[in-house]
Formats: C-alpha cells, sequence, structure tokens
C-alpha cells in the first residue's frame, strides 16, 4: 500500500475492516472464486454484520471500488508548488512500473476480472465510469497547472489526459492477461515522448 | 465482419460451423452466460459433435481465440507498395473507430470478458500472449517498411508497435466497461500526433 493506506491499522469501524476483507480475499481468490463466505473468512468480527449490508458479492465489490477510488484519490500527490513536468513523470513512473510485487499483480488481476464484469453489469459499468472521471480529471489538472506555469504548451487538457489515462488502461490489461511478452518500459518511454513532443514548449526541449 | 470474413457463407466444413455458432452465442449471451448448449442452439449440425470435440466451454472457447487470430491477420492488408504511414493510419482509424456497430460492440465485450478470465486461466493467458504477438508483429513490419521507405525515422520498431498495442487495448478496455464517456476521437487523434511526432522524418512534417 501506499503512504495513503486505505486500510489504517488503527482504524477499527466496521466499513473499513469489511473493505479490508474484500480486498485480501480479492486478492487470494480473484472474482471468479469470490464468495461472501470467504470475504466473511477474512472479517475479524460477526460475519452476520457482511450478510446483514449486502445482498451478494457483486454489490459489495461495487461499494469496495468506490472505497478503493476514494482512497487511491488522496494517493496521487496534489502539489500545486512542485513543477507539473515531474509531477506528470512521477504518476506515470509509479502507475506504470515495469515490475509491480505480487500483491499489486493479484489486485490488478482482479480489477481486470472486475472490468470483465462490467459490459453486462451495470453498477460495475457505473462505478468503473466514475473511477475512470476521477483518474482523468487529476491528469487534467496537471496539465492545466502546467500550462499556468508556463512549463507546457497551450494543449487541450482533456485530450491529453484521456490518451494518458487509455495508455495506463492498456498497460493493466496486457500486465495480467499475458505472459511476460509486454514490454512495460517500452510503453513508459514511448508515453514519455509523447509527452515531451505534445507538451513541452520549445524551449525546454 | 470485414473482407475476409471469418464464416464464409460457402464453408460447410464442422469447424467453420462451429467457430461461427461460438461467435454468435458469445455476441449473443456474453461469456459468463455462455454455455455449450447455448453454443449447440448456434449449431446448424447435431450438437452432438460440438460434445465430442470439447469437454467444455473454456476449451472451445481457446480454440476460437486462436481461429479469430488466423482471420484477424488476414484483415490488416499487407500492402508493401502503398505508404506505410497510410497503412498505419488506415489500421488505426480502422481499430480505433469511435463508434461502433451493435456486432462489434457485443464482440469486443466477449473479448474484454474473455480477457478477465486470461489472470487465473493459463490457456486462456498463452492465447491472448499468442493474439498479442501476431498484432505486434504486424505493426512493427509496417514501421520497419516505413523505415525502409524513408518515411520513417530510424525509430525502434518494436518499442513504437508494443505502444500502439497497449492504446488499443485501452481503448476496448474503456469502451465497454465505461457509459459513453470515452472520448475515442481524443485518443485517436493524440495516437496520430505520437506518430507523426515520433515517426515522420523532419522535412516530412
Amino acid at each position: 500500500m501506499g503512504p495513503n493506506d486505505p486500510f489504517p491499522g488503527d482504524a477499527d469501524d466496521t466499513q473499513t475492516a469489511m473493505m479490508q476483507a474484500t480486498y485480501d480475499a480479492l486478492c487470494k481468490h480473484g472474482y471468479a472464486d469470490l464468495t461472501i463466505q470467504r470475504i466473511g473468512d477474512e472479517f475479524p468480527k460477526s460475519k452476520s454484520l457482511i450478510y446483514q449490508h449486502y445482498d451478494g458479492k457483486d454489490e459489495l465489490l461495487v461499494e469496495f471500488l468506490a472505497y478503493m477510488l476514494d482512497h487511491f484519490e488522496a494517493d496521487i500527490p496534489r502539489d500545486d508548488s512542485t513543477d507539473a513536468h515531474d509531477r506528470l513523470r512521477t504518476v506515470i513512473d509509479h502507475i506504470l512500473a515495469p515490475t509491480i510485487d505480487e500483491e499489486r499483480y493479484e489486485f490488478t488481476s482482479a480489477m481486470i476480472e472486475l472490468r470483465g464484469q462490467a459490459p453486462h453489469d451495470e453498477a460495475f459499468r457505473d462505478q468503473f465510469t466514475e473511477n475512470d472521471r476521477v483518474f482523468r480529471a487529476r491528469f487534467e489538472e496537471i496539465i492545466r497547472t502546467g500550462i499556468d506555469q508556463g512549463v507546457f504548451r497551450e494543449v487541450d487538457p482533456e485530450r491529453v489526459a484521456e490518451f494518458v489515462l487509455t495508455t495506463i488502461h492498456g498497460v493493466m490489461l496486457q500486465r495480467v492477461t499475458t505472459d511476460e511478452e509486454v514490454d512495460i518500459r517500452a510503453v513508459r518511454h514511448e508515453l514519455k515522448a509523447y509527452l515531451d513532443a505534445r507538451l513541452l514548449r520549445e524551449e525546454a526541449t
């Protein structure tokens, strides 16, 4: 977990504990083999609390996605004083890390499994739409700041943000659905080359 | 279907008929609700032929992915006489079409559902690895041709091909897992801007 751990060890409220149990069960079993029972196995309190709150695993998972979004949102630094170009590169370096540890791999796998539910499940689709909107807006905000700082050209921030988000989704998908074939270093290199060519003012290159 | 229809109407061999039935059932029901029985419902011959060939839907679907790959491979024109830049743009325009018809939407949805199986299913992962390898190689080949033609700079074709493939995956994923939020026109515009900046020689820009 990053600096903004979504499951702080000192939190003992029921919702946080349920979300942590969902996270642990999802990383361990993946979506297909996930059951409310298995989430309950990771839950330190009475399982009946989960059954009282949720009708099934999908309802719980949609809430889990919203919960994670709130915390990941906090995980991208909002720091207007730093050079926007550096901020963008730092975020990209983090998200497009060439290798990731097992926990992050399992979590990414589960996210792709959940995305696989979205085409035929409106609740998942709505939540992923919202998640993407938040990430897109965050990239837009960094690009706008860069334009205001005079570091970036007068580009269309929405377009560039959309493209960055698409690249990230592509890497996530390839990372967990193919065997060590994806050259993430190459993708990251090309994304940075795109950003430099597209964003940096002539005098800055 | 494109000019290389994977299910030619005059084909009456059992395998083609089985693959067409799989395609139809997959578009109609998606992966989660797909059963061998439902594939059988689309199959004009004796259902027992399917049961004889395949132990379950996943085995049939992996073969289906390989079959579709063979046909999609033929769908990207191999035409060395055309300007490589035009070829690349034509392929991108086709794959990143801003809107797609219902059949293509359903098929893309099914592909994303199948990708969602890949993290925990080696046979799917192997087949998607192979599919990606073929598409990556095709993009590489176009870029190499462009370098030979003197249209493109001396870039690393593998890196650029990887990046193009990643973008395509990102669009596929967003297209069917979020609600009309993705601005595919923006992504296509930025991908072309990237390719122009990265590939075209100074004198050509």
